[in-house]
């Protein structure tokens, strides 16, 4: 259905008229021309990421080699070393790290549970400890109480909660079109439950996973507690569980939980980002950052979380150099350590750039996933988000194209205050798989598809392309 | 990122501006109340879809319980029950069948191949047969040539193809960003690569899969003989066995291929399309057909071809129903048999839609899997596909706006000559994943995500609401 490029190319020229693409619209003539050179240069850099990219098996030997890698495992040290190693054979100008101190817990042996009714017969749950939670010291064994949000709780009496497990069951709101949006309006549960479950007298907190999957695995992800408040555990329950504990739990409300974990903190562990830069040609000093998050959960292979967004980011920089574009802003790969539990890695890397006096021009960040295109998030002010939109033309072709206002990423969000790019951008792909499969063990290489991987690196290195030539 | 369904709603009168979505423009303030009530129809379509859809469950039982379901086999008969029983369930004003006599290949007991080195020595190949192929009669045994195209074919001196299998190894163009047109490029291959081999006196055709996936899966799908010809037999080989076999020919062009499949013609077989109605209310004469094909190779369960598109279609119009939409034109959902190889079953409704008298204002075709949402490609006079393309912005908060001309679906075409319907219509939705697993075992319904496949529904049930209130 779609057009070959030579066909794309013509058709570009009808969609951007008399316009150009970028910020001052120059004269018609030679706006044609900037926007037929535009649109060939994209398309070789697509030609290349489908032909001959990467991005594929870079992500299979982080996936299947290395595995998970969580900050301060071993595993996160091996992807250090690999990270630096692709972009020294990728022919960058400068690879280097940047040591950072990072958090080190670990999830153990251990990790099971029990629902226990009247009989004392037991029922195999589907659990994992939630990141950051202490461990349960053997067994640990009461009551549940039920609740589906923070209100919920506030309203019940100390008695109701009081050596009991809270159990948070608020399930994604299926309606709404984005499952991002219901991780945003559930999130609370996994961030926040095991610390209010902890300050009314409950034992532990059971937390419905993050997910509109149905199915046996748990997901994990971070959970915060509060300085000087002790620590109960938390632990996630498989939606499938999740919903056989609270019918369960309808039919016998003195039912018991059991859950046995033995995840614990240990002292923080030296890491590193791992950076790899191509410099500009005529403005060397103006920075365009692009980047993913190196640290995984480790209950799977971090495949689409965020393997796809550290293989891409050092990608789209080799795309630019393999088809022959010369960009004249310095651009800059980023490997994050620690988005997971800490953004240890985010914030060292800005306080650098601050520290440098650097000048960061845009930072693009890929964590949503390795699936088919859609275009670009943009955390800027109005003028530049419109800006920006005039590139979407550009990316019409290849899906890319919906350039709008949004959350950019967590790691690069700590720039704005350090340096204040002029823009902030997210990948944006196809979002209903996503997550499916985020902090679970089914988070997979096997679950990436060859062709939306490299789609979505070639969709980055033609941003990267645009704003190294035009800038902002 | 995306608004819920208010904001969702007041940026769609935005969108429209003063233009209403249908043929003629009414007045601005009517067109408003008339976007604002379609956008909230649609709206509750998609709710219905994603918090009570029945398409996954009802896909799950058809590929699990039922599985490949080839024209004239067992399983096609269990399926044309299963539709029919699915739809009287779904409480529609009319459920029949259409009887129509199909083709019945059977793949048979035994499908396997060696390449065979100098010393004798076999390395298994990845085969199938393609349907319609004769079996081998046993092992066969001979040399290969290997062509990129049929020009390639005919350059070859008789010598040089005589007594050998012809290897048709031409792949898939990466660089091309739809697959689906990659497929139409190297669709000859399957389609006439047997004929054309047997007409040169080759023993047989061994034919890469059509694929862009790396793998040891092969596709099979239809290939054709001509009339008066005795057929050779017709594999397909996986992608990696075909890179193997190339490989090996480079090293030795004497080696050996050994081809053994047991494939065979039966006699045609009675079997059914399966329709259902629902009345409309103001115009019932005027048909808006709907529909998947039934069938589905035999060496999977026939998930995203076509069992999406049959459960989508009975979906689209229970959706109609449980909105409280009820259309002013009759919708009919037809659950065509036999569109893999013969397309009888389609055949047979466009000729009884003519023997009948009946009016078809248009037809839209799911047949390209079950993945997210993109929009519609039209088969129409220019006007119309424009007439189409304005109620896109109705349907952008679903991600399915881009209704664009192109092909429709091969059920439906037969309708074109036959009642000249103004529009035939093909579902289209995200394009990567679909020919992994197009006509290969990996096809199940596990490789099909809830959601996406739901949206798919709610976006075709939008569709039938808009052309049933507004017609064409």
């Amino acid at each position: 259905m779609l057009k070959n490029w030579k066909t794309g190319a013509v058709a570009l020229l009808f969609a951007l008229g008399g316009h150009g693409a970028w910020g001052q619209a120059p004269a018609p003539a030679a706006a044609k021309t900037a926007a037929k050179t535009d649109s060939l240069a994209i398309r070789r850099i697509f030609d290349e990421a489908l032909v001959r990219g990467q991005s594929y098996e870079n992500l299979r030997y982080l996936c299947t080699r290395i595995g998970g890698r969580l900050a301060g495992s071993p595993q996160a040290a091996l992807a250090v070393e690999w990270g630096r190693q692709t972009m020294e054979k990728a022919g960058f100008d400068r690879v280097y790290t940047q040591e950072v101190l990072v958090p080190h817990w670990v999830r153990g042996e251990r990790e099971r549970a029990e629902i226990i009714g009247r009989k004392g017969k037991g029922v195999v749950a589907n659990v994992c400890a939630l990141g950051s939670s202490p461990g349960t010291g053997g067994k640990l064994r009461a009551g549940v109480v039920e609740v589906k949000s923070f209100e919920e709780l506030k309203a019940l009496p100390d008695a109701a909660v009081k050596g009991k497990f809270v159990f948070f069951n608020r399930a994604f709101d299926d309606a709404l079109i984005e499952p991002g949006q219901a991780y945003g309006r559930a999130g609370d549960q996994r961030r926040s439950g095991p610390a209010e479950a902890g300050k009314r007298g409950a034992v532990g907190a059971l937390v419905r996973s993050l997910t509109a999957a149905r199915d046996d695995f748990p997901h994990t992800g971070m959970t915060r507690y509060e300085p000087g408040l002790v620590p109960v555990p938390g632990a996630a329950l498989s939606t499938n569980s999740a919903d056989e504990l609270s019918l369960f739990l309808k039919a016998d409300p003195t039912l018991e939980f059991e859950l046995e974990m033995s995840c614990l903190t240990l002292p923080d562990e030296k890491s590193y980002n791992v950076v790899g830069e191509i410099k500009g040609s005529k403005f060397p000093l103006e920075i365009i950052t692009v980047g993913g998050h190196l640290d995984s959960w480790d209950l799977a292979q971090g495949a689409h979380d965020d393997g796809t967004g550290c293989v891409q980011s050092m990608e789209a920089l080799r795309l630019l150099r393999a088809a022959g574009l010369k960009p004249e802003r310095t651009m800059r790969a980023v490997l994050f350590m620690n988005e997971e539990n800490g953004v240890r890695g985010g914030n060292e890397y800005a306080r650098l750039a601050q520290l440098n006096h650097e000048t960061h021009l845009a930072a693009i960040e890929s964590d949503g996933g390795g699936f088919t295109p859609r275009g670009f998030a943009v955390d800027a002010d109005p003028a530049t988000v419109r800006k920006l939109a005039r590139f979407g033309p550009l990316l019409a072709p290849y899906h890319a194209a919906a350039i709008v206002a949004g959350h950019a990423g967590t790691d690069i969000e700590p720039l704005q205050a350090a340096v204040h790019p002029k823009a902030l951008i997210g990948y944006n792909c196809d979002s209903q798989r996503y997550f499916d499969l985020h902090h679970a063990a089914t988070d997979t290489f096997d679950k990436v598809n060859r062709r939306e991987l490299e789609l979505g690196g070639a969709s980055m290195a033609a941003l990267l392309y645009l704003l190294g030539k035009y800038g902002l």
